[in-house]
This record gives structure tokens, C-alpha cells and sequence, in this order.
């Protein structure tokens, strides 16, 4: 869908922009930036997906708990039904419920149900303020009980990443910038408002910091500062992609509360299999990235890295996480499906995909799992 | 439902409530606010409602261009399938895409394809400071160029309600606080956030009040002006059924710069039918309660109305509206589907239900359009 890439319209009155499905990410929040409007979901792949694809994976980002996702943000759609038909599905009405909400059944179907070809996006004001906190821990226990308390506190923050000691060295080596190594966590947190709401909300985020045994906190001075401190958490999975052949990055995601306890987890499966794993995220989400580093030429660690993988799915549902917080099934999680949902939940699933597809043309071997296996 | 009316569990750390489905919706804020938490969708029948009923419908609120409706604030469900099996569906973190986007498909289905009967909702900080402005227009196109220019300017009220002349009469005749029954309309808009954002706001939002003529404009002093004042709002719709027999209340929702459009279509059909139309509604969503005063036990009048109303639905979907913001379509606006939807989208609308309750026994003329009548 790349070359269906024109921004149709934009209409700032109603907050909304009209798009083709090949539009870059990036490119809609630049394309209203001159009118003070941005576009909230802001997944990490923003310079290079798509909003078609966006949608069709309910995307993500770092601004997920304060902004929501992708569907949030999804007004109505044009959609190439399996059957022929182009229709339109939802309105461009702050509310509606006409009918069956089909703009949200499409969002995070994964292309199984239609073809996305133009979608009408929800816009927000730019924040007047925003200021960037970053605070260095002895270990991620402290650094997600800090992540409990900032929430506690009333304090929805824009951003509140979490990135472990692997991941810290990882982009020291790629960076140098400076980052102490032997820290065993670091938090970048971002809020932002009106002017007088930030600053009341930084001083709660610092205050929260130093009371859970912070090693380090401060609060990025200038844009520039702020600019440094988030380039260096964008580059946390290139950072840690260049240590091992193979890069695997997973999408665990369980309730903030039990981010220690699936921090815990992760590690004791790679102390387990002797693998490397970084772990970085958006703990405010609970949306941890455990990334495999690991060679999968070598047939031992290609084995041994998917019992990993199915252990730490198993650990994140024992845990009342999910398979996926933000990158969705495809084919490579379809078996693991039913160690989250019911058979009478999956048996919806191929009914409802049958009554879209009935010759199952769309992307057949997404989410499709053998139950019986 | 009404006697599964149990608050099963709170959970602070996670900002979730974990509810039956005959739980009535102010009774959730209730549950929570000692933990400083509040459930923000707010439907004006809150204080009767019930959470299944919210979700069913997909309920709005006073608060939805700030907060959203009651699909953004439902994690996970238990619901009873037409074909008996009792599944969960959704989850309990923040976000999530495993599987089929059914909890959202759910939200606003109507009793049709399942019977809820426990939902996990999220909840809120309670926002540290709120504050209420008061004013007055000479008509409704002032106010709702108002309403344009609050947004323009960056600011998203929690609320922003209009009311139309017939509306503030019926009020003061109800009330007798003092309403000047001269003017055409009023603005009651409530900001929040912390302290130092909810005094910017405030202040541009009397400015832009200002600015578009208003006749008079004011911030509560209190919290007990702040209540008087919603007192006076929430008295909409009962002072309204004072007057008539019957009272229709309907639910044209257009984007907020159709308001003014919207209102004066409205009035033709008050006139060309002349038939008594108070209106009244959250003007940030563009969604109005056009309230139509009549006796339905006189043939003429039901006559009249019917045809009224159906002039009310085609106006607004020729502006690019929809048939119902946020009260849904059951059996009376059944009809008009076929205003708004394209067919191959309604006979979907058939299919998935075929899928979910193949042996139609739930709620089976609900959004059920005779096509080809």
C-alpha cells in the first residue's frame, strides 16, 4: 500500500485528519505540527510503518498510557471487503454507535478481515509543556515499584520507560554518552500539560524517584537535554541488535503491579538457557521488550531460544499478562493463542473471519491456530 | 440483571474495578473515590443505569470529548454466549492485541450478540482541581462558535455543554434561580487537571467566551456555585418533560463545526412542523439531545413528530453526522439505518451476529433494518 500516500485532508476545527493507508506514521503528526496538532500513537517503528499497518496491528508507542493506541485514534475507515466491496465503516462524530463497531473490530485484525485503503485519525492539541525526567536504580525492583508509586501519586505521565542493565550497556557501547554501567536499572519518564501542570507533576515524578532509593534523578534542563535523553532510549533495540546476529524482540506485556515479578521471570529463564536477554519498555503500559540476543544460524541456540520464548509467554499469562501488548499474533505466536484465549473465544474468531472472508483470501495463516496440536 | 449488582474487586495499583454487570454506573465512582479514583464515562442517566446496560450501549457522557465513552474504560468482560458457553474476553492490562478485537465489538452491540455479565473497568486519578464557567449568548451560533474556538485554542474541556432558549426557560420555570429568560443560549463548561492548568484554561476559555460576544460570563467562586450551576444543567431534560405530555429526547450527533448547522435545521423543523423543540447536549462532541415536546396520545401530534424526527435524522447525516451519538439504536431508529450505512456493512452486521447467535434468540429486533421497504 506505500504508494497510496497522500494526506487527504485536514481539518483542525474537528480535530481530525484524512489519510491514505500508505502514509507514514511520522509523517501526519509533521503534517499538522504547523497547526499545533499532533497525532498521538507513536509506535517505535514510527519513521517507517504505516497507518494501514498501524491499524491493522492496533499499534502502540511510548505514549500509551496517558494517549492510548492506535484505535483510539481511528474514526472511520475505507476498507476493500474480501468480497469486493469498498466501504466505509465508523464516523467522524467524537461519538457514535450506529451499528455493530466495526472500526474497532478492524483494528488489530491484522489484515485478516479487509484491506485498509484510507482512514479518517483523531488529532490532539500539542501540550503547551512538557519536561523530561531521567533516574538511575540499583535494580528494576526499585525502578517498577517507583513506577507503581508515580501512577499512585495521580500522575498519568505522556511517557514512563523502563530500561535494564543489559540494555543501559548495550547503548553505552553504540552511544557513548556517558551512561554509568554498572547501574542495574534507569527510568526516563516524560510529562506533559499546560506549564503550571508539569512542573507540580515533575516535582511529584522526582520526588517518587528519591523516595524509592534512586541512585540519580534529574530533570532535563533545556529541548536539547530532553532531545539527548529520548535518543538514547530510541536507541535502545538497535543498540542491543548489534551485539548478536540475531535480534528477538518480544512484546510481554502484563499489569503494571507485576512488572517486577515478570522482570524475575525473564531472568531466570536466561539464566536458565545461558541466553542473552535486554529488557526495555514502557512500564507505565507494563509493556516489557524482552529481546533475544542470540544466533540463530547455530541450531543449539535457535532451539534453545524458542523454549525461551514459549517460557516466557507461559510466564506472562501465568501472570494474567498477554501474548502481545502492542506488535500482535501473526504466524510466529498463532500456536501459543490458546494458552490465552478459550476455544469458544478462538471458535468466534473463524466464524467472524468467515463471515468477512468466506473464501479466506486475507492473510490465512495469521492468528490461525491448530487447537488439537 | 439488576441483582448482579456486586463491586467484586478494586485494584488501585492497576487503576481497575472489577464489577457485575447490574452495577449501577455511579456506584463505581463511589466504590473508588476514597482511593482518589474515579470511572469517567457519565452518562446523564448515571444515578440508574447500569454498567452492562453502559456497555451494551457503548454510553457517553458529559465527558467524552476529554475522556471518551464507556468502550475506552473496558479491559475484559464475562459475557454468556447465545450458544451458552460463559467466555472472558479482552485484558486486564493496558494494552493488548491478542486475537480479535471483541470487547470493543461488544461495547455498543446491544444485548445482541451476548449477555455481559462482569466487566474489569479502568478508572482515573480524580483530577486535583476543577473549575466551572458560566455564560451567555444571544443565540446558539455565538455559543457554538465558542464552543469551536475553546478547542482551537488547545484546550479540551472536560465538559462543554450548550443549551438552547426553550431549554433555559423550562429550566427557570423548573428551578427559579434566576435565569434570564432573554437570552439564546448558554455555554456551561467545566476545565480540570492540576491547580496551575485548570487557572490557564479557565482563563482562555473566559476570554474566548469574551470574544464571541458573550452576554455575560463567570467562574464559580466554590464548589458549591460549580454544583449549583451542573445542578441547573443535569435539570435539562426533566424540566423539559414538564411541559408536554410526551417527551422524545433524540441524540443528533454532527463534528463539532456543524453545530450551528445542525441547530438551525433543527429550528426549520420546529417551525415547518410547528412542534416545541428544546435542545440541549455536550456541544465539545457535537452531539445535541434535539428534545421534542408533544402529545403522543393525539393522532396529529404523533404524526407530526414522527415526521419531525425523521427530518431531524436526514439533516443530520446530510451534514456528515450520525444517527445516534451515544444512546444507540434499538428498535425505533432501526428504520433509519439504512441512512448511514452502506448495504454490504449492514448485511456484515448480520453475518457476525449469524456468528455469535445463530439461532437469533438475542434481543432479536434490535438494529434490524428491512432493506429493501
Amino acid at each position: 500500500m506505500v504508494e497510496m500516500n497522500k494526506i487527504l485532508d485536514i481539518n483542525p476545527v474537528d480535530l481530525l485528519v484524512t489519510v491514505e493507508a500508505g502514509v507514514i506514521t511520522e509523517s501526519v503528526s509533521k503534517a499538522v505540527e504547523h497547526l499545533n496538532l499532533f497525532f498521538p500513537p507513536d509506535p517505535g517503528s514510527m519513521k517507517s510503518s504505516t497507518i494501514g499497518g498501524n491499524i491493522a496491528e492496533n499499534a502502540g508507542g511510548l505514549r500509551g498510557l496517558k494517549y492510548g493506541v492506535t484505535k483510539d485514534y481511528v474514526n472511520s475507515i475505507e476498507i476493500v471487503l474480501p468480497t469486493g466491496e469498498i466501504v466505509n465503516m465508523g464516523s467522524n462524530t467524537v461519538k457514535a454507535v450506529t451499528g455493530y463497531n466495526f472500526v474497532d473490530l478492524i483494528c488489530g485484525s491484522e489484515g485478516t478481515l479487509g484491506v485498509i485503503t484510507k482512514a479518517t485519525l483523531g488529532l490532539l492539541p500539542i501540550p503547551a509543556d512538557r519536561a523530561s525526567i531521567l533516574s538511575f536504580f540499583k535494580d528494576m525492583t526499585d525502578a517498577a515499584k517507583t513506577v507503581i508509586d508515580i501512577v499512585a501519586q495521580g500522575v498519568i505521565t505522556a511517557t514512563l520507560e523502563i530500561v535494564d542493565k543489559v540494555t543501559i550497556n548495550a547503548i553505552e557501547d553504540f552511544l557513548k554518552i556517558g551512561l554509568d554501567r554498572t547501574v542495574g536499572a534507569m527510568l526516563l519518564i516524560e510529562v506533559d500539560g499546560q506549564k503550571g501542570a508539569t512542573e507540580i507533576e515533575a516535582d511529584i515524578v522526582l520526588k517518587v524517584c528519591k523516595s524509592n532509593n534512586a541512585l540519580s534523578v534529574r530533570k532535563a534542563k533545556n529541548s536539547q537535554e530532553r532531545d539527548k535523553l529520548w535518543e538514547a532510549r530510541r536507541a535502545a533495540l538497535s543498540s542491543l541488535s548489534r551485539i548478536k546476529p540475531s535480534t528477538i524482540l518480544e512484546d510481554a506485556t502484563v499489569q503494571r503491579s507485576r512488572i517486577v515479578e515478570l522482570v524475575e521471570a525473564v531472568d531466570g529463564i536466561a539464566q536458565k538457557y545461558n541466553i542473552m536477554i535486554g529488557t526495555f519498555g514502557h512500564a507505565g503500559d507494563g509493556n516489557l521488550h524482552p529481546t533475544i540476543l542470540t544466533d540463530l544460524r547455530i541450531p543449539e541456540e535457535a532451539e534453545k531460544t524458542e523454549k525461551a520464548i514459549e517460557e516466557i509467554f507461559k510466564a506472562t499469562i501465568a501472570l494474567g499478562g498477554t501474548l502481545s501488548g502492542e506488535h500482535g499474533i501473526g504466524i510466529t505466536k498463532a500456536q501459543y493463542l490458546k494458552l490465552e484465549l478459550s476455544k469458544p473465544v478462538y471458535d468466534l474468531m473463524e466464524k467472524v473471519k468467515n463471515a468477512f472472508d468466506p473464501n479466506n483470501i486475507l492473510n490465512p495463516g495469521k492468528m490461525k491456530c491448530v487447537w488439537n496440536s
